[in-house]
């Protein structure tokens, strides 16, 4: 197995056993990268040289059995929202052309300390304002959409040219991606994971996570990103928590909750028969499964619209007004939609919100975790703007995307995404599993249990 | 003395050693109410002969040995937001003439299980949208205003026509009329007594809180109000406490913060004179003053109508387009405007607040609590519409009264109003200490202790 084969548990505990130099591993992954780029575009700035650097720097530190953390040595990817000191930020905008970010992000800061290598930043729909990330190809199909708004990170993970990668999540962005080429997708509990120094979309919805190419290896990365941070109003107090999911081989207890509405519906047939599959494999492994009935569906749509569009629309209102022909067509005609909205709309977006957390905390009383499609349908052809449903429906592209995943954005509980197969045409089905705040351990020990009566997981097959 | 004039720890007490019935105390302030009324008008509806039967069975009751609770047999008026099965809530509004209120309020419900009787509902201004209650005639001078928005509740707690009352306060609206009717007002931590059944002005920043003629009391009423209700989702966890200010008889090691700005500015000089030398009577019971800086005052003003504006707008929505006739000028106005405010100032008013909660946490570890007057000027004439200040700045009366009081519900502390003596005019002025959150009972027990230090409390001299 090559190095940049290597999932991140795999690749960490190769270097700290010294059976795998951090130099060997970085040059492994760059050389993918240098060899696949061309075909996946999943990079906005590659950074190899100081990869190299640095890899050099770990790998002396690894002979003198001086670890830096849990990730020493391992490259990764982060979404180009996300600053690194002295590297560009340019959040897939011309308006970020001069940009160069002067500290790190609480999340860079805390990968670094814990010995992880930035490979590059990874390409993102123009400020994460949508579903697609134009420039990334899908990894399996590269006529076909990578997902979107970290559409960079999944792709790069997918196809070995980052170890491990971060994506921000407002309505979907970490999960949707994930579920398009075949990776791990977390969305952790709102105000879990610290988000100072990433660029802003939705300040109430936003999210910051790890994309891996396990649920074991989510758990390392979590472990690393998580804990209070004061320079992020919304960060919760309290000490990250181990989330390693351990050892344990079946699931006997577990309260699995199958939505009897919303989940399924308007749902591609072969990606609820995979994901429908899958939930007989929880059964199979011991969980009991509960038939749930989602909360206020009907509000889902309005109040994440409500929420974001003046907030994204307050984030860049400067910039808007000093120089609106940077920005693309499809994110200025949001922006500036927002300018319109009136308090009025916010406000009742926000009273809808508590009460759909008030519910969803209701439901996820008599459930452990919620089972679901991640999204309704696989990866679309890049010019394909809308789904037709067999009910004769026609929904844009990017509706049909965010459907699935932004509950989770609206009532803060985590969110994680799992592969579940591929549609006779090879492309990926994702399964989201959803948890009450804080539940990360709970879904991850489920997803790993899940994950080890899964074939093992091979590289998308790019060229 | 007669009941009407004892305050309501004195009446409990008597009532609890069988001194007193609670016949007599009822009729004794029915009375009062009959006499006063016509030169007052604090109450919108006087509920006698419901409290003459409720007062006989608790004359009973407590023949018997029987005791509600720590308010039995107590007089007590609710301010005409707050609901009480059977009763009018007219929010002193022609918009509410056919309302009656099909079950108690959370408040009235557990006021009623502690043993208190309603005597009346007080007026308010419409809809507690101002800070004067027009209706009403100041207690001291009845060409004066009340202050407001429940004037009524601190107008006949200063009379004599009620034992206590409950009052609510979104910008000072229990505060201003304690201070210019010379009684005791509390506006607790946001989220300690909940507000279900209470109408409301603006949700994030309303509040529900007793009025008393002694800080003494304050801690027998809050004890009963406060604790979680799930119906009010600001509504704090976590069970009531005992308040009561105990015994102590100095303030020895309490660090008392004295604002070097704001709160000292354009104020009445009989005012700061009467605040300065209460502050220094705190500091004579062994309390140490501590200077500080109150922070970001300039956000202060935008930041609290920035936030009330929408919500009240949403609140009356419906109402407004319905028959915007029935509301009064002032109201109607201000209703209108917050149609037209758009989502993005509301939202940096919330973004505002979160700073300022945050400022003021810090600036509130240095210091126990922080001493400043309630408002900056004693009750102006009934027709006086500005107050001219030294500087020649000229001030509308409504946000001169709100100026002092407004920080403490943007960042949701509690503050106390307690009388500090009275100008050359003989009208009362009012001090407020103001906490950390959920820190009530440091406010109680300052509060108690420079009570005791003073004069015994007369009622007002109405007639």
């Amino acid at each position: 197995m090559r190095p940049y084969e290597l999932t991140l548990t795999a690749a960490a505990d190769a270097i700290r056993a010294g059976r795998l130099s951090p130099v060997e591993l970085v040059d492994s992954v760059l050389e993918r990268v240098e060899r696949l780029e061309p075909h996946l575009n999943a990079y906005a700035t590659v950074t190899a040289e100081r990869a190299r650097l640095a890899a050099r720097e770990a790998a002396d530190d690894a002979a003198a059995g001086r670890l830096r953390g849990p990730l020493h040595g391992i490259p990764m990817g982060l979404k180009d929202l996300i600053d690194v000191a002295g590297v560009a930020t340019a959040a897939g905008s011309r308006v970020r052309a001069d940009h160069r970010a002067q500290a790190d992000s609480a999340v860079a800061a805390r990968l670094g300390a814990s010995g992880a290598i930035l490979a590059g930043k990874t390409h993102t729909h123009e400020f994460a304002y949508g579903l697609i990330t134009p420039q990334t190809h899908n990894a399996w199909d590269t006529g076909r959409v990578a997902g979107g708004s970290s559409g960079g990170s999944a792709v790069a993970v997918a196809a070995g040219t980052a170890t491990f990668a971060l994506g921000t999540d407002t309505g979907g962005s970490i999960r949707v991606p994930a579920a398009l080429n075949g990776v791990v997708g977390l969305k952790p509990t709102y105000g879990l994971v610290p988000r100072h120094g990433v660029t802003s979309l939705s300040w109430s919805l936003d999210h910051v996570g790890p994309l891996t190419r396990t649920v074991e290896d989510q758990a390392l990365v979590l472990a690393v990103l998580a804990g209070h941070d004061p320079r992020d109003p919304a960060s919760l107090a309290g000490p990250a928590r181990d989330y390693r999911p351990g050892a344990s081989e079946d699931l006997t207890g577990l309260r699995v909750g199958v939505p009897r509405n919303y989940y399924f519906e308007r749902v591609d047939a072969q990606v609820e028969a995979a994901v429908r599959r899958a939930i007989d494999g929880l059964e199979a492994l011991g969980a009991r499964l509960v038939e749930v009935e989602i909360p206020m569906t009907r509000y889902i749509q309005a109040t994440h619209w409500g929420l974001m569009v003046p907030e994204a629309t307050a984030y860049h209102e400067r910039t808007l007004r000093a120089a609106p022909e940077l920005y693309q067509a499809d994110v200025r005609t949001l922006l500036e939609a927002g300018e319109l909205m009136p308090a009025g709309d916010y406000l009742r977006a926000q009273r809808s919100r508590t009460l759909m957390r008030r519910e969803w905390a209701r439901m996820l009383q008599d459930v452990d975790l919620i089972a679901a499609p991640t999204v309704p349908a696989t990866a679309v052809k890049a010019d394909e703007e809308v789904i037709t449903w067999p009910d004769g429906t026609v929904e844009a592209v990017s509706e049909a995307y965010v459907r699935l995943s932004a509950p989770a954005n609206v009532t803060g509980v985590p969110s994680l995404s799992v592969p579940v197969g591929h549609d006779t045409a090879g492309l990926p089905i994702g399964m989201q599993l959803l948890g009450r705040p804080l539940g990360e351990s709970v879904l991850l020990r489920a997803g790993h249990v899940y994950e080890r009566t899964r074939p093992a997981r091979e590289l998308a097959p790019v060229v």
